[in-house]
């Protein structure tokens, strides 16, 4: 597993940005001596992504020329199952704690395959893949962020050794399809992203099981032949008009496919 | 009416950041000639409200000494509904144009009453009154920015002429109470609140009709006597075992109180 040992090999920093290359070919050092004038401009390394900077958000519409663009990319959701129930039986400094580890883990998934954290909502890790850093698996990339997520905090449990009554699962929800990603708002602005594709991931995530990854029927065709999942699942969604296929993706394949039967 | 021309006359802006004023009474000069070395340092104007620093969100631990820190809040959730079966229908721009104003009258709403715009969500705004900007009355402060967010979005839709199938409404949800502020993660960090008080808000939003302010129980006892609510309605919310009270609010009184019947 290329990931193994994360905890003691934080990710590989750049010393450009890597979204800025792949957008628009320019270097833009983000560590380093080169680094010190950009950030006397204010350009920063970027908080979704540790090998991004903060150009590709706040000066997106004066980079791409247009205020959102239309990119084919995967969204993943992640929260913490039982976060009410939890927030009301310990107090702000655990809740915290919880939090910052989950949102830990999370990142470091998501970062390690180059999606980028664009929301951390509470108890909830909301991320694409494939912009501002291009990869055509994204979709791939996805799934195997959202198995790998649920490895480490699974993982992280069951060495914490907390008591039952403070056990938190995770549910994830990943879509694919076209997005509008952009800066939305003028005077209160937001980079994010848009669409019915992100709508449909959130539902999804809200339907998980403690511990499962669920994909749409469209992701899942499209990670191509085999199982790794427990067949599909019949969801009628909050929002959404007719009923919704779904798989609970378990693994993935070495190739990137489904885990065959 | 306070608020009225807003539209012509924007909010007031201050040369020093009243963050950082009301929190530790240090000026930082955040527009004209001395903000620039601030600017050099990475220190510019937050987006979550125009009159603060990003001193608070990015520095916190450094500046207040801990992680987290209980202030007593007012926490406001508003959102779009039938957001997800517009976005259905809608193409991108028109929902980033449609987003785009209900963030703009939102924060216009929000920030006048010095709360702060701490995420926007997809369709929905979290906003906190109350730090760093602190005002005692900031459970008022926050009823009227609700009730002056629904009446802005109301009037844009009635202006707009759109078809009644692109209509949309707004729910708001209100609770006050002690919340945890600070910066959460480590490496993925994030500048936020955390509470149960923030869950049963963002509930009472869920369950608020379009066009609703529907605060909870506890604080519509704090608002005063008087009436202007429809009277107490018992809610089951997902997440939270017992049931609660909770009240649309329609009109404060001028002193502030709810409007005596």
């Amino acid at each position: 597993m290329m990931t193994e040992g994360w905890e003691r090999m934080p990710l590989a920093e750049a010393s450009l940005c890597r979204g800025c290359w792949d957008q628009m070919r320019v270097p833009v050092p983000i560590r380093g001596p080169l680094a010190f004038p950009l950030r006397l401009a204010g350009i920063r390394v970027s908080r979704m992504h540790p090998n991004l900077c903060t150009i590709c958000e706040t000066q997106f519409e004066r980079v791409k020329g247009a205020k959102q663009l239309l990119v084919p990319a995967t969204v993943l959701f992640a929260d913490v199952r039982g976060y009410t129930d939890l927030s009301e039986r310990l107090d702000a400094s655990r809740m915290a704690g919880l939090l910052s580890t989950f949102y830990e883990h999370c990142a470091a998934a998501i970062w390690e395959r180059d999606g980028i954290v664009n929301k951390l909502i509470g108890d909830a890790v909301f991320a694409f893949f494939n912009f501002p850093i291009r990869h055509d698996d994204h979709l791939r990339r996805a799934v195997e962020a959202g198995l790998e997520l649920q490895r480490r905090c699974h993982d992280v449990q069951a060495a914490s050794g907390h008591a039952a009554s403070d056990a938190w699962g995770v549910g994830v929800g990943i879509h694919t399809g076209e997005i509008a990603i952009g800066e939305v708002g003028q005077f209160c602005r937001d980079f994010t992203a848009i669409s019915p594709v992100i709508n449909l991931a959130a539902r999804l995530q809200g339907a998980a099981r403690p511990g499962e990854v669920l994909v749409s029927a469209d992701a899942y065709d499209q990670l191509g032949t085999g199982l790794g999942s427990d067949g599909p699942r019949m969801l009628q969604l909050k929002g959404i008009e007719h009923p919704v296929t779904a798989y609970a993706v378990q693994a993935l394949s070495p190739t990137g496919g489904r885990v065959p039967s």
